[in-house]
């Protein structure tokens, strides 16, 4: 029957069934791994479920990625045939519709998501209004269990980014040997959002690799969010290439990793996530440093979701909430910039900590 | 002003305006080019253009991802306030069609890529009816040269795939090497569809890489489809670990190699699409084989796009067309698979293969 968490949500918004095009959202309801790898196909359209609040979601995807199980409508994908995947996927969805018992229900349409083919082959949709980043933001112990597992992928990353750090090696060659690590951990082709800068570029906060190379006397910051078997991982250390590290970098890092350490003291139930936030940018201040991003944020059907740990973030933390905790410190000026990350779950007790990779700078 | 492709398009289908979010029209119209390379963003949606048949084009996107040129209206994009990117993006688009003068004006949109979002804020929409895959299909000369940057980057990563092919090694390090080798090459991090298969996968046409291990006399099948600056290259080979291949292969790959070479004997301005399939599979038909795909296709601003190279294709050819053509048998008893593949441009003589990467067998 239907997710409890789907159920409150659709309660509070008025409506009977949601649909909707989030991969992380598809993966809560359905359990399906959706494709997010490389923009739209010309063969299909995302993958998208109609979820009742009091019946099984149903999901409607191209054959291709049919899974084996669960309640699930296709339309032809790949083919040698004309293609009109709109027009298909509209067909699809029109069937799923018929067959769910939808007509006449209130319908909560994800507009950020879903495609313009579903939204006009919706009867009478409305915009599902009450925020989507908070539904799914409490998980099961499975749940839970998978995103450790996504977590494990990114510590093989960051042990092996480090050892592939060295003077005269490029950002591309560390990011190719954290990529090679983190598929080689999840056995699989695994889609990676990941910042990787070094130099006077960790003062921008993030970026991609590039063909810059390391030299003594730099830092490494390395932020990589893979996702596994439909879970996002996030995890982000800064390290010197050589020693010595600069004075500024020590004391920044200092500076963060004493953020970090006292944002995770107050990761508890009942707290709100403007006041993890808050004591987490008060230690910074003591040292000077401002930080310009959120100091964490929930993780695991996206890559960034509730509980948002923001300045003003109003989310009360509950227990099986799994949250990323990421302070930072950057000095334009002196061409440095350090954050550090954990990923931790919500407990009664202390949180647990799921990130297991080397936050020292040296 | 517009460009003609756009304006032919538009009076084919008695539309004044084209809106659409497909990563490849946004670049061909734009030079914009999108993110595509992990699933929708909790921050922003997806760029999309506002194309009029007798103006600029005008970008809506994330103040993040804007560029520094080019007319383009932006939203908060990464931000520590409430999250709304839906909102935003339509505050964004109402404003764009503001400026624009679409007020009135005939709109066609792209139902398969614009977010419902976008769908919903646009004034008494038309669904584009005329194949947008057409749109693109024939190419400037520099947009040839792109397209063949991001073969060269192909290339490169076929002479690190051989490389690492070992008995012994997993499908996962191979793909590891080509991958690294293609940024590399392109000088960034760079999304990659791929197929890389190996033994009696092969004969499944295709796959994404797993820990499966090389042993001598298997067959790496190898397809990499790099995104490089926004436009798209494909190439394939298939390849033994050890000598000697199997006679089942040495014939598939002899038959591969012919009908190749015969569609590239046929590829010039006036051919329909279908005759050069035809010809391809009538080479394999010989040979005992039957191909469960596609012949070829466009290629550029999509990684599948017109001409498509099928049965029944009517796309007539065109000096400046791009064409992957990519013949391949497979013998499931025998588990076996073979494909090769080259990419090349429709000129008034022979056609000019882009494509640099060995196509050996051995």
């Amino acid at each position: 029957m239907a997710d409890q968490r789907l159920q409150a949500y659709l309660e509070q918004d008025e409506g009977d069934v949601l649909v909707t095009a989030d991969p992380g959202l598809v993966r809560m309801l359905t359990g399906h791994v959706a494709e997010v790898d490389s923009g739209p196909s010309p063969f299909a359209l995302p993958a998208l479920v109609i979820a009742p609040g009091d019946g099984e979601p149903i999901l409607v995807c191209s054959a291709d990625e049919a899974p084996g199980d669960g309640l699930v409508e296709t339309y032809e994908g790949f083919t040698t045939n004309p293609l009109d995947p709109a027009g298909r996927a509209q067909q699809a969805l029109r069937r799923a519709l018929a067959s769910s018992g939808s007509a006449g229900r209130r319908m909560l349409a994800d507009l950020a998501t879903l495609p313009a083919a579903a939204y006009a082959a919706l009867d009478r949709p409305r915009a599902a209004g009450a925020p989507l980043l908070l539904l799914g933001a409490t998980k099961r112990a499975d749940e839970v269990e998978g995103v450790a597992r996504a977590i494990a992928v990114c510590d093989a990353g960051h042990v092996a980014a480090r050892d592939a750090t060295r003077a005269g090696a490029t950002e591309l060659d560390v990011w190719a040997a954290a990529r090679a690590a983190m598929e080689r951990a999840a056995g699989a082709r695994t889609p990676v959002l990941a910042d990787l800068v070094s130099g006077p570029r960790t003062a921008d906060v993030g970026g991609p690799p590039s063909p810059r190379r390391l030299a003594g006397g730099d830092l490494v910051l390395c932020d990589l969010v893979p996702r596994v078997e439909g879970l996002w991982g996030d995890s982000c250390a800064t390290w010197a290439v050589e020693p010595p590290a600069s004075e500024a970098a020590v004391r920044v890092h200092a500076a963060a990793r004493q953020a970090l350490d006292t944002a995770l003291d107050v990761l508890r139930p009942g707290a709100v996530a403007a006041d993890v936030d808050a004591v987490a940018r008060a230690v910074l201040a003591d040292a000077g440093l401002a930080c310009p991003h959120h100091i964490g944020h929930g993780l695991g059907f996206r890559s960034h979701e509730e509980p948002r740990v923001v300045p003003g973030g109003s989310t009360v933390l509950e227990e099986g909430m799994v949250v990323a905790l990421e302070p930072g410190g950057y000095l334009a000026n002196e061409g440095v910039g350090v954050r550090v990350e954990v990923v931790a779950v919500v407990t009664a007790d202390r949180p647990r900590v799921l990130s297991g990779h080397d936050l020292a700078l040296l």
